[in-house]
């Protein structure tokens, strides 16, 4: 079974940067990933936080946040 | 070809997570990649700072550097 990847990004340019190299990199064969705009989606902002994400572009891989660079704080968001 | 990622670490508790979850994750099929430890390997501090490395962990691809989370600043392994 495929784990998850959650990407959450905000369409910031870091953002972008960061979901054309490092999300489109990881291998497909092991991983679902899925892309989530957290300024479009507000709905998935409450899950976001609950993961630990406080930042976007941000991976949620293996059930721990990796904030990528620096885009946004979670709170510009809401 | 397969294009080129280097994940630069120091061997800090975050650097070892985004290892195992963030640069295990990428494609084989399409990346080779290497990882570099600056604590040991401090010749390649230079070559890190060329790529805009500011802290570790952090992922470089397709020239970009991507600082993951923030484990170490690159001045405390000088």
């Amino acid at each position: 079974m495929k784990s998850k990847a959650i990407f959450y990004h905000a369409g910031c340019p870091v953002c972008i940067a960061a979901e054309q190299s490092l999300a489109n990199a990881i291998d497909p064969a092991r991983y679902e990933v899925e892309v989530v705009h957290l300024g479009t989606d507000r709905a998935r902002l409450d899950e976001a936080e609950a993961f630990g994400v406080k930042s976007v572009p941000a991976l949620v891989m293996d059930g721990s946040a990796f904030h990528v660079n620096f885009g946004a704080g979670i709170d510009a968001l809401r």
